[in-house]
C-alpha cells in the first residue's frame, strides 16, 4: 500500500465530496469524530438562523411560525431513518443517560416480576452507572447482572426483566449483534434498551427489524449533531401506550397548553418528552441531519470498513514493533468505525500525536482510541496519521514530560 | 400621565442604556420576556464563538482550551450571584422539570419518615406533573397535599417531607415571602424546594440568607439565556454531600474520565450533573448572563415595579370599562414582573394585540399575562402597549375570526 494509491482510492470515493461540507481546521487529521463530530455547514447555518431569524426576530413566536414545538419530533424521525425506525418513534430529548433512566425504569415497569438487569461489564460506564442508580432507589427489587460484553446472551434467563447493552462497544469498538440477542432476550421474556452512541450515523441500524423494544443514543459523534447535542430515545410502537413516563413534564403533556392539574400523557412517542428543548442545540443537531438526505447508510458503512481496515494494516505493517495492542476486533463486520490500540503509553502517545495535528483520544487505563468519519475523512488521512504515530514512536516523542502530565480532561 | 412625562423617565432610567445590548426587532413591544426572554448582544457572540472558534476549530480540545468541563458551574455561579448563592450551590444542567424531579427526589430521601408533600394547586403544572409521577413510583410512600398558594404554611405540619412551591406564580405574578414560608417549613422539620423561574434575574432572590434548601429555575425567561436554555439547581452547602443523586451520570462523578465501573458521587455540587451539557445552549446563556454584570439587581427591581406598576394605573385609568379583571397583587412588593388580566376574550385581545406588534401570552382559560424586562423595556413601551390594547378593545378588533381561531401554540 503506497500513499498515492490511497490518494487514488479518495479521487474515486463517492463519499469524497461531502468533506467540502465539514469546516475542519486546515492540516488536521480528525479522528475524534467519535467523541465529537466536527462542524458542517448545515450545522452552522441551522444555528445562525435559530439565533438570528427564530429567537431574536420572531422570539416566542418561533413556537408555531418556526414549528419548535414538533422540534424534538422532527429531529427524531430524521434520527429515525438512519437508525432503522418507522416515523413516531424516535424524539431528540435530554441526554443519554436521562434518557436510559426514563426507559430503564419504563422497562422495569413493564416487567415488576423479575429484578435482574443484565448489564455488560465493560459497558461505557455511565450506562451502568444509571442502572446502579436505579438498584440503589428500588432497593432490593432490583439486582445487576453484570456480564462481559462479549458472551451478553450467557446473561439471559427468565429472571432477567431488562437487558441494558451498547450496539457498539465505547472502547473496543465491537459491533453486537443486536437482532440475534434481541431474540434471545425476547425467548425469556425480557425487554432489551441498547445503546446506538456508537452506531447511529455510521452503522446502519435496524431496530424495527430487530424487534427492538427501546434504545437510546448520542448525536453528538457520528451525527455531529454539536457539542452536548441533544440526544434520542426510540420507543418501539408496540410498547408506546404501555409506559407511563416516570419523567412527567408539559411537554410530553396530552394537552401542554391546556394547563391541566393533572399529569395525561400525550398519545405516541411525545409523551417521552418532559422539559423545553435546548433549540439552538437541537437546531444545530438538525442541521447536522441533513447531509444524510444526500448519501447512503451502506456507503458510509463500506467506507467505514475500508477506513478502518486501512488502518488496521498500516499500523501492523509500519508498527508492529512498538507494542501496540489490538482491542478492537479484526474482522470489519464485527466492529463499528474505530480502532482501539493498547500501549501502556497510550497516554503520552496520543498527546504527542495530537501534537501533530493527528486527533484521537485516549480511555483509561491504556487504550488509544481513533474514530473514523466516513463523511469528512480522506484515505490519505489515514496514510498520514500512521505515518505521524509511526514518527513519535520511533522518535520517543511520547517520552516528553509535557506528553507525561495529565490534562484535567482526556 | 402622558407619553411626554413616560419619554422624560426613559430619559433618565439608568438601566435605559442596557437596552441597545438586546436586539429587538424595530417597532416591537416585547411583553413576553417572562416567556423567552431577547437576543443580546452578550448572547449571540458568545453562540458564535462557541459555533466557529470552539467546536469548528478547537473540536474535542475545547473541553480544555474553552473549559466545557466546567461550564456548568462557571454558568451555576455566575446564576448564583443573582440569587444569593454563594459559589459552589448552583449548576446549570438539564431542564427545570428534570432538575425538580431530582432534587424532590433528594428531598424525600432526606425525609424518609415523612410521606406528605405539599404542593401549591396553582403551581406552574409541570411542577406539579413530576411530584404526581414521584407518588405514582413510590406508591402509598408518598401523598400529594395541594394547597392554594395564598396560604401555603397552612398545608404545613410534621407529616409534611417537603414544600414545592414558586417563587413567583407563572400566572398571577404573585411573589412569595421565601424566608419566612422556609422557616415555616423547618420548624414542622419539612424541606423546601423552590422554583425560580419566575424571579430569577428580575427580583432579588436570597437563597443563602432565607436557608433555602433546594431551588430549580429556568434560564430563558429574565435571564434571556435562549430558547430552551438550560436551567439550573441549587443544593445549599449543608445538604449537598447528604445527597446520592438519583440521575448518576458521568458529569457528576467523583473522577470522570477514570471510567471506573462504579459510581461514586463527585464532592459538592458537581455531583448533581449527569451527561453532557448541550454546550451551544449553554454558551448562549453564558453570554446572555454578562450583562448583569455591569447592573445592580435592586436597579431591576425598582424599575420592574415601575413598569407593572405604570402598566396597571394605565390599564384602570383607560380600560376601565372593557371588563378586564386584575389577576396580579396591587401592591408591586407582592409581585414578581408581570400583570396578568382575566378577561372572557383573552385569547382573541392577546391574538389581537401581536397583530398590532404589542407581544403578551395568553394562559388557559382567560388570563392575558404581560411580562416587562427592565433591561429592555421603556416606559413608552407602556404607554403605547396600553394604548394598542384600548384600541382593540374599543374597535372591537378582537372579534375578527382569524383571532377567534386557536393555533397549535398558544
Amino acid at each position: 500500500m503506497t500513499r498515492d494509491e490511497l490518494a487514488a482510492r479518495d479521487a474515486a470515493d463517492p463519499l469524497g465530496p461531502c468533506r467540502a461540507s465539514f469546516r475542519l481546521p486546515d492540516g488536521l487529521i480528525y479522528l475524534d469524530g467519535n467523541s465529537l463530530g466536527a462542524l458542517s455547514d448545515g450545522a452552522a447555518r441551522r444555528v445562525e438562523k435559530a439565533l438570528h431569524a427564530e429567537w431574536g426576530r420572531d422570539l416566542i413566536g418561533s413556537w408555531n411560525t418556526h414549528g419548535w414545538i414538533d422540534l424534538p419530533q422532527r429531529v427524531g424521525d430524521a434520527i429515525g431513518r438512519l437508525i432503522g425506525a418507522e416515523p413516531g418513534q424516535v424524539v431528540c430529548t435530554d441526554s443519554t443517560t436521562v434518557n436510559l433512566y426514563r426507559l430503564l425504569h419504563a422497562a422495569l415497569a413493564l416487567r415488576t416480576d423479575r429484578s435482574v438487569v443484565v448489564v455488560e461489564a465493560d459497558n461505557f460506564p455511565a450506562d451502568n452507572y444509571i442502572v446502579q442508580g436505579i438498584r440503589d432507589v428500588f432497593g432490593g427489587a432490583v439486582t445487576l447482572r453484570a456480564v462481559p460484553s462479549t458472551s451478553l446472551v450467557d446473561g439471559l434467563d427468565e429472571d432477567v426483566a431488562v437487558l441494558v447493552a451498547s450496539h457498539v462497544n465505547y472502547r473496543s469498538g465491537r459491533l453486537q449483534d443486536m437482532a440475534a440477542i434481541t431474540q434471545r432476550a425476547h425467548a425469556v421474556g425480557a425487554l432489551t434498551v441498547w445503546d446506538l452512541a456508537h452506531s447511529a450515523g455510521v452503522v446502519p441500524v435496524r431496530l424495527d427489524a430487530a424487534g427492538a423494544d427501546l434504545a437510546v443514543g448520542c448525536s453528538y459523534k457520528y451525527l455531529s449533531g454539536g457539542p452536548g447535542a441533544p440526544a434520542f430515545l426510540y420507543v418501539g410502537r408496540e410498547l408506546q401506550d404501555k409506559i407511563r413516563p416516570v419523567l412527567q413534564g408539559w411537554m410530553g403533556h396530552a394537552a401542554p397548553f391546556a394547563f391541566e392539574a393533572e399529569y395525561r400523557p400525550a398519545d405516541g412517542i411525545r409523551r417521552h418528552l418532559c422539559g423545553t428543548p435546548p433549540v439552538l442545540s437541537m437546531s444545530a443537531l438538525e442541521g447536522a441531519l441533513e447531509i444524510f438526505d444526500r448519501v447512503s447508510l451502506e456507503a458510509i458503512r463500506a467506507k467505514s470498513a475500508a477506513l478502518t481496515q486501512t488502518f488496521l494494516e498500516l499500523v501492523e505493517d509500519r508498527a508492529a514493533s512498538f507494542g501496540f495492542e489490538l482491542q478492537t476486533p479484526r474482522n470489519p463486520s464485527d466492529r463499528g468505525s474505530q480502532i482501539a490500540l493498547r500501549h501502556p503509553q497510550g497516554y503520552a502517545i496520543v498527546r504527542a500525536l495530537i501534537d501533530r495535528e493527528v486527533v484521537g483520544d485516549f480511555r483509561a487505563p491504556d487504550v488509544l482510541r481513533f474514530g473514523f468519519a466516513p463523511l469528512y475523512l480522506r484515505f490519505v488521512d489515514v496514510w498520514d496519521a500512521v505515518d505521524r504515530l509511526v514518527d513519535v514512536m520511533r522518535s520517543e516523542a511520547w517520552a516528553a514530560p509535557a506528553y507525561q502530565q495529565r490534562a484535567a480532561v482526556t
